[in-house]
């Protein structure tokens, strides 16, 4: 089962949890048992499996800092987002979670959540689910 | 096909080599040719695929620790692991392999770990076995 | 169904497009909904998604040196590639994508690229494709 969501971004860098949104779907899909895979097509954004916790969220906007920086980009006199890209790679614009007895497996603090590096933009998020043999 | 491994670590860092136990779930599971995801349902491990080579292990360490150095972390008002939560979500919480002929596809010196930021704590390591069509 | 992709790579650090060489397998499977699997079986190589642009791969270079610099690594006692080894399992050595109406969803800047860490040598890329139910 293929869906696709619409995200929109405020910030430049930014996390945004699209938890409930994933679940709603794997809900609808009446799957049981499968993989389910998160992916954005872009390039300058990403998927990341963390916490929603104000202050931890502050933080990967620090380490998103500390990653790229003291850098002279070359891309930059192209584009100004090379640190978007880098990124974007770095993190991976994907995620594959297990599906059991119709949900997700996943820890308390970890949600599913779409990295912005590019903001503010529009986003699509594709959803994929394989069932089981 | 779904197993779950318990794994006990025993250091805040640490990488835990569990390729002979996920080797031995893909055979028990008699899959010709398939996709294994290996995930961690948490949120401050991670999986990683790497040499297990003493000095490297204790090389990984050390990285871990200049990934996440010199910023003053507002999650750690709160729990004094934001180091922990970056590190998961950066690594990621799972890797996918091919499976062929009823094994892994793996390189030689490429073995599966778990790899805790936030030990000593009991782990769950989901595996989960897709055939192909 | 698996196919085997074999790359020469020329610099320590480099990084090789290899989209066209995967779309033509996606076109050769038949398959019209799946999921893609990239996967190189090296621990001193990965798979990366990202723009083709000059510019932005020599940034790569540079971030890869940034990422590992300032570290004496104990590995490079037994063998000078710490480095190599490191950004293989930090990078993730598989990337999972999309297959819909017979095609890679991938963004018009999102290239699959072999990145090299430990080169020149001669590569193997493992390309998987799962059917949908």
């Amino acid at each position: 089962m293929f869906k696709e969501l619409n995200i929109s971004t405020e910030n430049r860098y930014q996390l945004v949890d699209i938890t409930e949104e994933i679940e709603e779907i794997v809900k609808e899909s009446k799957v049981k048992n499968g993989l389910l895979l998160v992916f954005v097509p872009h390039s300058t954004s990403g998927i990341v499996l963390t916490e929603n916790e104000k202050g931890l969220k502050n933080d990967w906007i620090e380490i998103f800092k500390k990653l790229t920086s003291g850098i002279d980009f070359e891309h930059n006199k192209i584009d100004n987002n090379a640190d978007s890209h880098l990124l974007s790679g770095l993190i991976g614009q994907g995620r594959v979670l297990p599906i059991k007895d119709g949900k997700i497996i996943r820890g308390t603090w970890q949600q599913i959540f779409l990295a912005e590096f590019d903001g503010p933009r529009e986003r699509k998020v594709i959803v994929e689910i394989i069932t089981k043999n």
